[in-house]
């Protein structure tokens, strides 16, 4: 194939990253910088302006810099080859051909390669972040839910069906919390901003007199309770929230040392929303990793770092691993 | 590395799986077919005996054959770099220079890379056996404990350090059965051997109504229940013991699926002791996977299959590793 | 006291039992029998109007029946002198001398008691119905939630202050589910109606391709699912559905082993919405019962059966622990 | 019955404590107090010498004292009407008729009750110790198992076949640790002293570095800690011993929350060797009590405190429950 020999590793490449409401764009040089990046708006509902929107952002960047290739990362399953929406859950793409949709359009013979937001995000943070000294190591994205990316030997691993990496889907506890996706006792029941809440909510109830700091962030309101309102009152000290960073921290540390039995990543990055609280987080985090890890004295401890890479780093790995 | 380039897949290749009492030393041909095989006494005081015998079987079959590579299998931690056994549980090397130990008493001028048995037998099956046809591939070898391989995109993953794989120390019940490795919960004490016969003894005291057939082929003997015995008890049709290879089965399945959800492969292969239970596991085990698989519709259920692959699959898996 | 002497198990007693939206009072004579019973909306909004409402009742029923006692069942924490509702979820009673307020507007001069209105009908199926044969009883009302009431050697066991048989609280899974009280893995959140239905919701996106009649039955919508459809599916032999309302049967028995573990019962009574699945639960809920009962071959299996009395439970209740 | 009339709570009665290797006889006053107490060898594989031994130091001390009854405890199951051993452990007893053969070879019309000893030993504290202000208790005995008594409004609770109060085998952790019943994830299993050297053991295993101290007390050999090691490093402040204190704890308070939601007591006494841990083992089980405990806020949170009574409980609770 022609074009994966004009791929080039050295070369820019285009980053895309699709979000729900909206889609950034950008120029990434082969150090990861981003050199011009545009965004506009998203029309979830209309697949063909999501396509159009995309080529001609980047036809008028590929006017101003040579590019080797278009990367696009979007939430939903990728197929492994790389070219198909599967399955969104935004965007109504079912089975849809994202990257010759988006190559019909494209002025430039480039390849266009789609990849699922988690893993380019991880492969940023792998290329030009907190990983990219490292070989093996899994990125964990907190937030709402639990996403993460792995890499294997310099790879990333998409799987049989491109759906490898749901690590928010190990189950951490059987009979355990609810979850989404129709089971119980998923990781990210356990660890994520969405876990933080709904723990902090229940012990406003079962342990009514610590609350009364989360309480007053939330302005009397248990239901106001947000991450970040639980993050500062941590910092400021709350026993409560301190607690309950912890215990985040020790599940995310765990469930860690479990992939770390069937992976042996030498670090795990700790990406998203929660990763703001910092040490409160890392310490648990590194203890409940120690403490449950097999082979201890056998490896070193792999380290947990927190991610490096912003908000771009849709982007950026989204053009690396275009590029590859 | 000169090394490398005489690497050839297509030669022979000498594979040698070091037991606890003694080693077995063939060549393997690029299909995968043993076309010699030697055995000989392991004293597992004494390493330097160890790589004796073995450069002296390799070199008598070298004067046969053509060869390649030498490749080593033996149970432990085996560096990342295929060359040190970090540790063993059975023989007393720890950070021991095996590949170059033997290198060095072997006439043949061919590299001797060292892996790790469950990984050479697990490989075995991926190259030639129930996942010849397969990319990804999760291979569990259930015999007293668990152990497994993993195959990503057609590779065997090592890990970091060389401990990757360990799927057997994946936690899957926080605060369960208490493992050797010093943690609870362990994945291997719910499904192995051990695991079902440590099963089929509380039976007995919990539900002695039951355990008639069981207790008769043990000879009436609470602590003589093995797992063949319960294994033929089930094929017989004893209600007990169904329950047990099924309850077996389920954590199987139910493990498989956590770890589908961090790499997606498309075949499970079941080798081991217990795999002689047949249907009796693997449809439980199936069934459990199913349950417990997410992103269930978004992509085809992986396959579960009982190894093909005999007791041979150390040295096969060994010979086809030193190739690469 | 003389009204302790008045009291008579012989009498007629009223029995109230104040619901959310209504309240039934009826006479009750020795043999749990209702002579006659009327009903009168509640204004859960006016306490007041409540207590005036069933004296007006009571003084009615009064000149008709000669009755030695009055006996008052409701949701919510009764203080264990039984006069006193110390918290209602329903009604806004915070430490309110409910049976005090209620005497003085009854004419009769009869002791007028507080009950909890599950020991009420536990009560009631102890005396009168499943149970009138036992005397170490356990009750489950297994509804919306999983209330109950526990019988000690004959005695009604109300706990220091008033809180026990809070039996849906007892945790069982370390971990598990959230529940409404703040805390995790509830008895009540695996052996309920809402499990049920929660579970079948689950299974709707887990398992698709079982789910078919389930959905039917919610008219196609998930969130349609109700109690009484998976029951009717589950009867009508589909799949799914049977194996959820087993899983439920399992959770029931199994956890009524850990109270057996602590009381010893010799019935565990089933009553509440999901008694409708006959068979189906209780068999499950046998079979998961002897399996985890300790002590079996020491002691019999206590028997697990459904409720007998219907929905004047808490009437009949309540009139016959205020003749005591 | 004429000898229940005889019985008279406030004459002096002949307490016995079985054990299994001697037997403790002793005469108990109306306040508690032993005012003569003799020992006599057992030979567990003889009953009837058992009996003739309780009977001639009964005969002997009766002489000098005026005596009203005679309670008999032993570890085991005894009948709910107190007159047989339906199983022991350690004596071969298998529905032996020991009240009757004790009385038999007694001079004294007086009855003799049977009771677990156990549950002697709780109201032992019941009566005398922690909990003569209480009315509602639950008492721990954390030994190498975990043994109890429950009183539920100042009755000792026997269940309907005597074997109530088997606290120790309450499920606490689903597939948990194996237990000697036949079961898994047993109380006892988490909260004893078995489990605290267990769990020492595997953290040797798991987390190396910080066990010097815990080794150092058991001559550098793993299989030698003890629990007393444990307390004694514990209480030097040792990092590790103290985690593994406060973890039982934690297990301790948890447990007794789940029976606090079916019994409300008032009070929870913990005894037993590790009572030696003293404010080490008691804060983190009321933490852990308090974190779990339902209804907090509605009513007060029991209060959790170490037993008062020795190693005569038994005799003395025997004496006592004989009285009645």
């Amino acid at each position: 194939m022609t074009q994966t020999q004009m791929r080039n590793q050295d070369m820019h490449a285009i980053g895309v990253d699709i979000g729900g409401t909206k889609i950034a764009i950008g120029v990434v040089d082969a150090e990861g910088q981003i050199l011009e990046q545009v965004r506009v708006e998203t029309n979830p509902d209309d697949a063909a302006s999501i396509d159009r929107a995309i080529a001609d952002a980047s036809n008028a960047l590929a006017r101003r810099y040579e590019i080797g290739a278009i990367g696009v990362a979007a939430a939903g399953f990728v197929s492994s080859d790389r070219t198909t929406m599967a399955f969104a859950p935004n965007i109504d793409w079912r089975d849809y051909p994202l990257g010759s949709k988006i190559a019909e359009l494209v002025e430039a013979d480039v390849p266009v390669v789609v990849e699922n937001d988690a893993n380019a995000a991880g492969w940023a943070e792998f290329r030009f972040g907190a990983g990219r000294e490292a070989r093996d190591m899994l990125m964990l994205t907190i937030g709402t839910g639990l996403g993460g990316a792995i890499v294997v030997d310099g790879n990333l691993v998409r799987g049989r069906w491109g759906v490898a990496a749901e690590v928010g889907h190990m189950r951490v506890v059987p009979h355990g919390h609810y979850c989404g996706c129709g089971h119980e006792g998923c990781w990210e029941k356990y660890a994520s901003g969405s876990a933080l809440v709904r723990d902090a909510k229940a012990a406003v109830v079962a342990l009514p007199h610590l609350a009364d700091r989360i309480l007053e962030l939330a302005d009397g309101d248990r239901r106001k309770i947000t991450g970040p309102a639980i993050t500062r009152a941590a910092q400021e000290g709350d026993e409560l929230a301190v607690s309950l960073v912890a215990k985040l921290g020790r599940w995310i540390g765990e469930g860690a040392a479990s992939v770390a039995a069937l992976l042996d990543p030498e670090l795990v990055v700790v990406g998203g929303g929660v990763a703001a609280a910092g040490d409160l987080l890392l310490l648990p985090a590194r203890a409940g990793f120690e403490s449950a890890l097999s082979a201890l004295g056998h490896r070193p401890v792999a380290r947990i770092e927190l991610a490096e890479q912003g908000n771009e780093a849709g982007i950026v790995g989204a053009a690396d691993l275009a590029r590859r």
